[in-house]
């Protein structure tokens, strides 16, 4: 049975991996888990046919067999509790990883959003340049909170984790602005995070749907 | 061994049940484990003693022996999948179930929080009154895919879950905005959940925070 996800056909980063399909090609990676990328242009998206699989019209999804999944979030954590490397064994760290994917999505992940719908929703607003710095405090609040709970470890509770592969992911998100730059320790993170190697072929295989070149090993 | 969770020690919306310690609440009320809350100030939540326990600076969290947890979504996953009731035993519907609690808190709940910013924090702002249509568009967009999606249906995938619990008390945010009125079967599916003697009982709970006087059951 092959396991298959759905991505952007045209990738709005220019292959940055900041979608996030991203999210699940490193999971999958990580698990050792091959998987098949079917494309999905934006006005496909918003078809019936698409929202079968994703109610709001978004990528990514995972469809194996009979079970259709979206959310990345939710995709991560399905695969990292059918394969090793991604959740520890134990109970109570098991439970802590996964509150770490959900503070990713939920708490540090929307204020960045924010500053992607104040740049390239509301650029041309006339509020835009006044309003800009109020959204990117907002994000400095999460930044500096999360940098000072990570302090001198590798990543955030014990072993890498699910939990680090949806931060780094949300935090990527800033590269573009600079931002992330502002809090070193957290700008050490993400690139411990981009360093794994299952990160690495991951990123060339979303690459690879902008250039169009098949990812070299 | 006796499970607290941290609630607000003044409650913000004057006891209406939206902050994010009702939905720990009503799933344990699901679960029928008793609970004690320990309330805290808002300047105590950004001490060091409370951000050992959530990083952010927020509640709720979530304490059991050894176990700390924050992140609503998080607690809930955690009781739900110790506890029968919220998760169906099925797994590909259990998956589906906690894939809804993602898109409860990454994908409705954001534009949603957008709108308590909007209001409450920029609503100052000489661009408040013209912004706001544009935040509370981009919620409609959100509640019409979700109308869409629960059609007739009571839940969003067959029985009452955890997704659904999130769901429902992400989009009680809205009450006081009267948005949710404009989809009459999302206020229907709100008012389905909050009609659950287990959201009642925690419902009194949280009230009493506020009124000062014990629920009555």
């Amino acid at each position: 049975m092959t396991l298959t996800i759905t991505a952007f056909e045209s990738s709005p980063d220019r292959g940055m991996g900041l979608a996030r399909d991203m999210r699940v090609r490193w999971a999958l990676e990580e698990a050792g888990q091959p998987y098949e990328v079917r494309l999905v242009s934006f006005s496909a998206m918003k078809q019936p046919a698409h929202r079968a699989l994703h109610p709001f019209g978004q990528i990514p999804t995972y469809e194996d067999g009979d079970l259709v999944l979206f959310e990345s979030g939710a995709i991560v954590l399905h695969v990292a509790e059918r394969h090793a490397g991604l959740l520890p064994v134990d109970a109570n760290a098991r439970a802590r990883a996964i509150a770490w994917m959900f503070a990713a999505v939920s708490t540090v992940e929307p204020p960045i959003l924010e500053l992607v719908i104040a740049r390239f929703v509301e650029g041309d607003k006339p509020w835009s340049e006044q309003r800009l710095p109020l959204v990117k405090d907002r994000i400095r609040t999460r930044l500096g909170e999360l940098s000072d709970r990570l302090g001198e470890a590798d990543w955030l509770d014990g072993a890498f984790s699910a939990g680090d592969l949806m931060m780094v992911h949300a935090l990527l998100r800033l590269k573009p602005s600079g931002m992330l730059d502002e809090y070193p320790s957290l700008a050490a993170y993400v690139a411990r995070g981009e360093a794994r190697p299952a990160f690495k072929r991951a990123f060339a295989a979303q690459l690879a749907v902008f250039t169009g070149k098949a990812p070299t090993g």
